[in-house]
């Protein structure tokens, strides 16, 4: 039975702490060696993926032992609220094995219709970018900070962000290219930190292919409740992850919709 | 006259101390708006860039008067040392302007001949990475580590970084891509954090072109001490910028060399 003495959010930042405390240790550690899990390409797992996964589940057995669980390393626990924790234990492992500081630790709450709570949790840089009802919030080294995003922002003058330059297939390569030429300015590489940024109102856009639903449900908890738009390139729920936008506002996110649109399904 | 009572070293870090004080608070902050340089592309500055190197020059003059300097930001101030500090106050002004943690403050002393020390310092994440005569070391909210190159890697095994997957022109795009299907991983975005990563033993690799000499000059001397090698995609010296490989050791070097080396010059 879910523990009444402790809210959703509470339990999500133990989750966030447990996290920290599994996978913090193992970062930058002489020797750590990444497996390949071997479906598409370089997939690296490392015992501290596996360690905090094991932690946050522990919490939740005993905090709310009737929400199931998807994880990213350990698979499905089912439960018998509707309700489910989604957890992405390091989300960027490639980013963590080269030592960069913007992987980061992936919860949401969810119903199969919404996501209900978010939190893009920064172990190194300890930052904690949390979203849920009532709250927008990042806390770290430097205090804690409302989010918001960027209001007024457009396509000619955003920010775009993508973890790698092919973005998924060829088509979708495209797709992204042709929003890129369109934008200010186009980074790559920083993970899961570029949809906390859209929530900080310092990135406009972040266009994806391929996710699954562990690598998108926290940042839309997060970047919602920030004011801002995640869906797929329709338009429609982006909960189950695959081609996903997130956007600043929604004028930003009309203007990528309407070069994304076009890109043909496979 | 060169002020006695201080160290180069001490002074290289009073110049990071003014640095950091003078570009973080204009970090993530609401309205920047970085001005268009308007040379070759989308070349932003920023008030904290033009603050910090400002700061930088006033404790030079004071305590290293007769040392010249070149800074992004200001330009050349003649000496008559034979030494020159190399100063870039924001290196990463993209990543600056668009929230990302891993920008940074560069700043070398060097003759004509070779860096003396080097300083890259991270304000944002607290973390400064030294390399001088007899000093290799990063610092910061973790404690004091000594920086060392990964030793045993190969071609094969090794972790690639680049700023832009552009590179700088196609041809130079297609010898870092020449060497990217080699490697294990490729990764771009980081700025100068990643030649910090060579120097902490998490990076085998950064590729480059198109540098000046301020956005080498300090990598040059954090990585030197750390064990690593820079130079130019024919092996000879990297000081003035231009196409750069900085490597974790001497057998990944020369395997990158191997293909860098066959690209034709402009």
């Amino acid at each position: 039975m879910t523990d009444p003495e402790l809210s959703d959010l509470e339990v999500a930042h133990l989750l966030a702490d447990a996290a920290r405390a599994a996978t913090l240790p193992w970062f930058r550690r002489q020797g750590l060696r990444a497996e390949d899990k071997g479906s598409a390409g370089y997939d690296p797992v490392t015992v501290a993926d596996r360690a905090a996964e094991r932690a946050m589940r522990d919490i939740l057995a005993r905090h709310r032992p009737d929400d199931a669980i998807l994880g990213e390393e350990l698979g499905n626990t089912q439960g018998s609220s509707g309700r489910t924790w989604v957890l992405d234990p390091i989300d960027g492992t490639r980013g963590f094995i080269s030592g960069t500081p913007t992987w980061g630790v992936l919860i949401a709450l969810g119903t199969p219709e919404c996501v209900i709570l978010g939190i893009i949790d920064q172990p190194y840089t300890a930052e904690r970018f949390v979203g849920a009802p009532g709250v927008a919030a990042v806390s770290g080294p430097f205090g804690t900070d409302p989010l918001g995003t960027r209001r007024g922002s457009t396509l000619a003058d955003a920010i775009l962000f993508s973890t790698f330059p092919e973005v998924g297939t060829p088509q979708e390569r495209a797709g992204f290219e042709a929003v890129a030429d369109k934008v200010r300015l186009t980074r790559f590489g920083m993970d899961c930190y570029a949809y906390a940024l859209v929530a900080a109102g310092q990135v406009d856009l972040v266009i994806e292919a391929g996710l699954k639903p562990y690598d998108i449900q926290a940042p839309i908890g997060v970047i919602e409740a920030a004011g801002g738009i995640v869906t797929d390139w329709r338009g429609g729920p982006a909960l189950q992850g695959g081609r996903v936008i997130a956007a600043a506002n929604q004028r930003v996110h009309a203007e990528a919709l309407d070069i994304l649109s076009k890109v043909p399904a496979d």
